[in-house]
Formats: C-alpha cells, structure tokens, sequence
C-alpha cells in the first residue's frame, strides 16, 4: 500500500474494540495475540483508505502489537490509553470451525469507554461502528458530521436487551452488517429473506447477511445480491472474518468515493476477499501480510466462481 | 411443457422413491401426500426431458397420485406396481426449516426392490441415481448401455456403512450431489473444500454440495462455481428440495444434450430454480403447478442476484 494514496481517499472512522484473543481451534492454540474488531477491520480497511481506529487500551498493551497497526498505515489517534488492563477475548471452535463458543470476556479498560472521534476524522467519514453497546455506536455517529456511509455490526445480546435503541442506529446506518442468527433475531422472523426485509422496515438502507463458509448476501432497495464463499481450502481460525469483511467494504466505498447499489456489490465482493484471507491463518498474520495484488487477483476470481 | 418436444430430447432415467409424506412444519401439517425422491426429481425433470422413474409402490398406491405424474409427462413404465404397501416417511422441520428430524421410515414394497431399467431408456440416458442403497445404484448403472451422465446422491447411513461400495457408485458417477454435512463426512475432512477435492480424488468427475438456503456450489476439474440460495420469502417445506434440483440438473443436460462445464453450470443453476420453488408450498403442489416460463424467468434473475 501506498500510504500517500490511501490519505487522499475518503477518511474511515474504525469504532471497535482492540485487545489480545485467546484462541482455541481443533489443531492450534494461541493465547494473548492481537485481535479485536477494530484491528481486523482497520488491517482490512487500510488497503483502500486510511482508517482512523477508535478504541481503548490498558498501559498493558505492548508496542508490538501497536506497530503491527501503526506500521500498516493504521491511524492511532484515536486508540485511548487507560490506567487498567487491556480487554480480552478467549474462544474456542468446533471441528468444523462453523461455531465456536466464547470461553471468556474480560471487559476492563472498555468497561465505560466513550470514544472520542479525531476533529481530522469528524467530518464526511466512511464509519464502520464495530459490535458495542449501541449507545457508544450513537455517541460516534454523534461526533461525525455529514457521514458519508456508516455499516453497523452487533449481536444477540445488543439486540435482546435493546432492540429499540439498536433500530435507532439501523435508521441511521447506511447497511447493517449481521449474520443469520443475527438478521433472524433482529428482523423477529425465522424465514432469513423475510427477516432482512424487516430490518430495512426499521430504516436501515440496507443489510449485509454475514452467511459464514456459505457466502454473504445484501438487501437494499435493488433487491438481492449474492457473493459466494471463497472456497479456503486451508482454513485455520475464522476469528476476525466477519470485521475484516467490514472493514475492507467501507474502505472500498471509501476509495470509489461512492456507497450507490454498484459500489456496494463490490463492497460486498471485497469484504469477502477479506474474510478469505483472514481465515487462512491463526489470528492477523494473514491479514498483516496482504498485499493488494492479492486482493484484486482473487476478487477477480469471485467473477469466475459465479459465471454461468 | 410440450410432451412431444420433451420425447425428443435425451432420455432421462430417474431411480428413486415414490411414496406417501407425512410433513410437520412450525405452521402445517400433511399426512399421506405425494411424496419420494424420484417424484421430486421427475417433476423437476419432466420440463426438460421426458423422465422414466424407476420405483417402485404397494397397491394402496392411489390413481390420484399416479396421475399426477403421468399427466405431467414422466413415464411410469419402469414403477413396479408390487403387493404390498408403499413407502412411507415421515419429518418435522425446525422453525427456521433448516433443519428436520425424520419422524419414521416405513420402507413397505421398497425393501428388496430391484430396479429393471425399461428397454426403450437403457441407452445413453442422462441418469439420476436417487439416494438408495449403493449396490441397488450400481445394478441400474449395469443396465444402462453408455449413459450419458450420472448424476448420484446419497445419504449418512450409506456413507457409514459402506463407503467403498459408495466409492465404486462415485468413479461411475459424472457427479455426486450431497449437503455439506455428507461432503464432509464422505471426503472425510472438516474443511468443506477439502471434502468435495477428496470426493474427486475417489472418482466421482464432479461434486455439487447443497448448501440449504444458502445456495450449492459445483468442484470439477475446472474448479468451483457457486449459485446462490434464491431468497424465497414465502419458503413453506423444504421437502423434495434436493431431489427436485438433482432432477432439473439432469433434465437440463439431457435437455442441452450436453454436460461439458458450461452445461454443468447451467444445470446447477436451473437446479437451484427448481428446488427454490419447491419449498415455496408444501408438498409437490408448487412443482406441479410450475410452468417453463417461470423456470426461465427465475433463472434469468439469478444473474441479477451475482452481477457484480
């Protein structure tokens, strides 16, 4: 990447959570690596744009894992650095690695976090809110005048606790990024197409429907698009699949300058180049290591996978 | 359909059952319809070819339900009429639909059944081996002068009982068609890419994996293709959903008198137009009702839904 390139694109505004992952999968394991959604969506997003990342650490976090980010392009200015430990996530996936189980969520320095958007961020931003209370997603929103396009992720538990003030950012999202048990939960309906069709109902302008292995798929006001799932044939840990899709689809809007129907197909097409590569090796080294060769040779491919 | 220009068309051979359904959805029930997976495959089937099933039924077997077959134009000259009672299954289907348990298997007149391939479709038909017992799969194959593609599924019981026998069906097979769990368990890997190569590896020319409402993906040698899952809003019973597929699959090549990789393309498609409008009613009424043109329209949106 061409750092001097990706500053003359449009800013993109990162809202997650960085912090170190203890990873469990049937043949590896790995314990206090970097991972949190904000990094893998910012190491995606930096092929396209330069994205701003909006997070908290503890004094714990080390200066490797800070220049994995800053040494990528990644802007740190709006990574706080608070008295108290680092947050922490332990997972570990089924054979498959359809599923996994969350074994741990330790919180600490985000427990109260309340993100301060950089004033060279806060005007006319491509924002990607990461998974959080949705009252921190609405605080960011806040702080950015005119955003250009805002993808919104969340959870079960953001909906289960408070589905109205989470469709409060739905109409206030350019597209919701979810993934199917999400869309089902959030949209109230079993039937998947029905259920998407439900979260547009509450304002969202489009939903993107994360479908794992399988594929994602967006509604918006054209009706059904539909990228496969790169076969990866060496897959080894799904973590940070679904926030590298983010991050590289609100960087690609950023650099086409545009979010219209065609510029969110390919979106679509990038955030699954992304996740591909995301998963084919244990926690960022994948993702750290791309070049944009590789990601423009295997969108390519995406043509050729559904050609009929 | 135009039963004279179906006769004309490559003869399609369709093994499989045919017997009586008993359907429990979250929001109906069915007991005693039409059902078996050679019904399915041949009323998918019959828009393309004229379809011969071989099957077999009990004398309870109403005309009612035969008619329903042979006014559609599949040849009833290969169901065996057997004393007895006719095949009967039962399942209930998760409120999402995506997944069911079978509630019993009544195999009645199908146990022992020895399928006898009518003279007139024993040359260079276009084959759907239904899911059956192996060897039962391999003496239809032995009847068959020069077939003209194979298209075989299978089940988990046959995959654990016997995969070598399997294996002899597969390298006869110009495809294999199984859901993502029995790709899993026959290439006998975790990662579903890896599954489909090692179904190649054993002799199978081909392999579609279904992957339920998230669409099926095809591995030959000139590697995957991916059709979506058509978003069916109204989906009611996915009964019949596969079958239905592997019918319009083969229907179409026998159709094209082709199954070079284009063709086999071609197929998946019109067989994921086929299945999405199966699970849009219950039973085989959609499919019974369905006309070529809304095949062809259907199918022409599937290049909307992947246009990029």
């Amino acid at each position: 990447m061409n750092p001097g390139d990706a500053a003359s694109a449009g800013a993109v505004v990162v809202l997650g959570t960085v912090g170190l992952d203890y990873i469990e999968t049937p043949r590896a394991r790995a314990d206090g690596v970097l991972g949190g959604s904000a990094t893998y969506a910012a190491l995606a997003a930096r092929f396209f744009a330069r994205p701003t990342v909006l997070s908290v650490v503890g004094r714990d976090f080390a200066p490797a894992h800070r220049g994995v980010l800053a040494q990528r392009g990644v802007d740190l200015s709006g990574l706080e650095v608070a008295d108290g430990l680092t947050f922490r996530w332990g997972a570990r996936y089924a054979a498959d690695l359809n599923s996994r189980q969350t074994t741990f969520t330790d919180l600490n320095v985000l427990e109260g976090f309340d993100p301060a958007v950089p004033p060279h961020a806060a005007r006319g931003a491509f924002v990607f809110l990461g998974n959080s209370e949705p009252h921190v997603q609405l605080s960011v929103l806040d702080q950015i005048e005119a955003p250009r396009f805002v993808l919104t992720d969340s959870m079960n538990i953001w909906i289960e606790r408070d589905p109205a003030q989470l469709a409060r950012v739905a109409a206030r999202s350019g597209c919701m990024v979810l993934n199917d048990e999400e869309t089902r939960q959030f949209g109230r309906d079993d039937n998947l197409p029905r259920a998407a069709q439900k979260i547009l109902d509450v304002g969202a302008a489009a939903v993107v429907v994360k479908r794992g292995e399988h594929g994602a798929s967006l509604l918006d006001e054209d009706g059904w698009f539909f990228a496969p799932g790169y076969p990866v044939s060496g897959a080894h840990d799904p973590t940070g699949a679904g926030d590298s899709f983010a991050g590289a689809f609100v960087g690609s809007l950023a650099e086409a300058g545009a979010a219209d129907a065609a510029a969110r197909r390919r979106a679509v097409v990038y955030g699954s180049v992304a996740a591909s590569f995301t998963v084919e090796s244990f926690g960022v080294a994948r993702l750290a290591a791309l070049t944009r060769a590789e990601i423009d040779a295997r969108y390519a491919e995406f043509s050729d996978i559904v050609a009929f």
